[in-house]
């Protein structure tokens, strides 16, 4: 049933980047599951470090660390159980910097803001795959997603945002934007401001770019057409002042 | 990921009810996920049957088998592979007829009719959890779930007929509901009738019944108020056309 959270850790030669961010996501997460974490937050950490340092990924430049955490198993029927036996499971390996992404805006399905589950990362993940299909068919890199009254939420695995008019702009949390460990130190270090994004705002941006604890990426493309000539500079710009 | 789908099958006195329509509609939710069904219909009945009978289950008055696919084993990432391994798991066990409902209207997450995901069978059923979670705290059996516009959608668990001004009627696949193989009987043998039905229509129904692959459940209690005194007669009469 989908029925967990998970995680993606960045690690930079074998450190962790804001690992304590990500597990009070995950605390907040299995808070509005009432799904018990087996574990604290210094026993977490101990395990994925060891975890990257035993997958020879100590030295590595790039890096990833998963977390998930599933209720575990249980019998047929929809209501956890009283008592779960919750099952986490941490995997390492090495990861690239993204590059430039083209993107389109997913027919196929929307971004449910009206459901606590889109400020959760869990594992109920098929609209974001039916997107990423959808964008794969077309050409594209990934997809961004329209909540239910038509604005956009964020990409199938990254948050959206946006030089408008000279200022820099994300969606709100509240329009469906999963709020992103990345897109919350882009706010902190660049001022960018949280607006609602129309799908009009995309082609009339000066600049775009998608945000993930991975790294930004510069959307050199858009639904097929050219875009944001300027984005590499801005994405390097914002990715100087968010190490 | 919750990338998959499943079928609850319910068996009487090891006699599958409407396997065929189980199994399309299995296959038309594996079109929609483009996900290989490693199976034909023959083989799938045979294992199923088979598995019924090595339970221990072929003479007992209710059972229900379980159908399981998912993409299978892949690398991190929201694209599945091109080549998926599906993993196919059939569980089967005994079942009860569902007793007498008491339902509250979620108010902790809405149905994303939205989305394709809606109409079918899909892992992705952490929405229906937590209204689920909700209606346990609130004394409740199950939960009805609104829609993105504010209409009833279905149960967590099952679909909702509601006796109106003297016509059975059903909320539409459009509004969110799943389009249940008991529904559809339903609707073949009583005439039933889907139109848009809002929180509203609920207080001033006659009688209101849930439906699911495992049974009717008659509705004797709506978000804590006694209701529908006719129901569990309602329920006699559309359960014995729905044999």
């Amino acid at each position: 049933l989908g029925d967990g959270l998970f995680e993606t850790i960045r690690f930079r030669h074998g450190r962790a980047d804001r690992l304590d961010r990500h597990l009070a996501r995950l605390r907040a997460g299995a808070g509005l599951l009432a799904l018990p974490v087996p574990a604290d937050d210094a026993m977490l950490e101990t395990a994925i470090a060891a975890l990257v340092a035993a997958n020879g990924l100590g030295e590595t430049a790039l890096a990833q660390a998963r977390i998930t955490l599933t209720r575990g198993p249980a019998p047929r029927g929809v209501l956890p159980p009283d008592r779960p036996l919750p099952t986490l499971l941490v995997t390492a390996g090495p990861a690239a910097e993204p590059g430039p992404a083209r993107v389109v805006v997913a027919g196929v399905t929307r971004r449910n803001e009206l459901s606590p589950l889109s400020r959760v990362k869990s594992l109920n993940y098929l609209d974001n795959i039916l997107a990423r299909q959808e964008a794969a068919g077309r050409g594209a890199d990934d997809a961004l997603l329209l909540n239910t009254a038509g604005r956009i939420a964020e990409s199938t695995i990254a948050n959206l945002f946006l030089l408008l008019d000279g200022v820099l702009a994300t969606p709100p949390v509240a329009d469906g934007a999963l709020p992103g460990i990345m897109r919350e130190l882009v706010i902190e270090r660049t001022g960018a401001v949280e607006r609602p994004i129309g799908p009009q705002d995309l082609a009339r941006a000066e600049a775009l770019f998608l945000s993930s604890s991975l790294g930004l990426r510069a959307v050199v493309e858009l639904d097929g057409a050219a875009c944001g000539g300027e984005a590499a500079a801005l994405v390097a710009r914002v990715a100087a002042a968010c190490r």
